[in-house]
């Protein structure tokens, strides 16, 4: 590519890194989550990427409305956590869903892993990551493209759950059911962490490789 | 581009396509899944497009160890169903894996929406495709990248669900419970088909479009 188009496409690519690195936190929680904080620094301080959204993996529940329970938006959370539960806690907010007898909405358990966006400065640098995701097992990752010639690498496992508990008379479930899907929401919660540690290593070998590869 | 080269990478794309093409099904069912099949038709017929995996969306049943809920591959089948099912055949089978009390499995349900891998001629042919498919509500589709500069399209939607049936002693479910969670997968099959509908549409606008512009 000629000279003047790379520079003024780093340029360019550099102003938008400042641009989204400087506003303001608009998830619901403000803040990014803990867990992936060190991956997040890692690529930012990174001249070919920045992040432009994460979360670290979630148990939440969340009121649905009664007639459309796969809606995405618009869901309540009466919990939304990125680290294991406790289970008396969350069966209380299980219990006063329950009495508050709303037989408009239903209540699901949803664990979802983490996922990443990240911004690549061209095609070659997003392969690299995408193959750095892929190898730590995220087999739902994909790129995608935007305005500006932009290359976006979503990092994303298959390992999300879904689980109706609550709907008016519906059905009724029993604490041992809730204590399982508890475990299980952790067991995730747990496996997903360690395969973002995994994916965190596979970055710094990307990374050293990338720097390596300029050298010689 | 060259001319020449970009003539080359064409053959290439053809002999691939070709070969991808007269290959037998491998997958469990060795045939492609008749929702799925006129989409599969329209892409297979388009000179820059060629379809190499597809499921038109499916509910299962799926014996899995007991220590390792969440694993992939392995879990054995009892149920792989790619249209709406009935409550008393699927009753039956989960009370047939109950009365067989093997406390070394775990039963759970499983949806899981269509899912369809195309492979592109060049980044410009993927990057619409991949636009159809985000404009139909497939949010988790995405551009991978192969050997011989090869661009694959998942195209993937976000209505997955999974949910514990049967663990041992761990819990005991009741029937109304079955009775809902059998609605719900019916439910969510359907919205995956006029999800797939939409697609439908969104690729035959898009191949409209790039030969329209061809002429142009």
């Amino acid at each position: 590519m000629d000279a003047n188009v790379t520079d003024k496409r780093y340029k360019q690519f550099c102003h938008f890194k400042q641009q989204c690195l400087s506003k303001e936190d608009l998830s619901r929680k403000g803040s990014i989550d803990e867990p992936i904080r060190p991956l997040v620094e890692l690529l930012n301080s990174n001249q070919y990427y920045y992040t432009t959204s994460t979360c670290s993996g979630r148990i939440s529940l969340i009121e649905k409305p009664h007639d459309n329970a796969a809606v995405k938006k618009g869901g309540n959370f009466l919990l939304n956590s990125h680290e294991q539960i406790e289970f008396e806690p969350f069966y209380r907010l299980i219990r006063s869903f329950v009495e508050k007898d709303d037989s408009n909405t239903c209540l699901w358990l949803k664990f979802e892993p983490y996922i990443m966006h990240v911004q690549c400065y061209d095609l070659e640098k997003a392969h690299s990551l995408l193959n750095a995701a892929t190898r730590s097992g995220c087999r739902n990752s994909g790129i995608t493209l935007g305005k500006n010639d932009k290359f976006l690498v979503a990092v994303r496992s298959t390992s999300s759950m879904e689980i109706p508990l609550h709907c008016g008379d519906r059905f009724m479930l029993d604490e041992n059911y809730l204590m399982f899907v508890c475990d299980e929401s952790n067991r995730r919660l747990r496996e997903n962490l360690s395969r973002l540690e995994s994916f965190m290593n596979e970055v710094e070998q990307t990374l050293k490789g990338q720097v390596n590869s300029m050298a010689t």
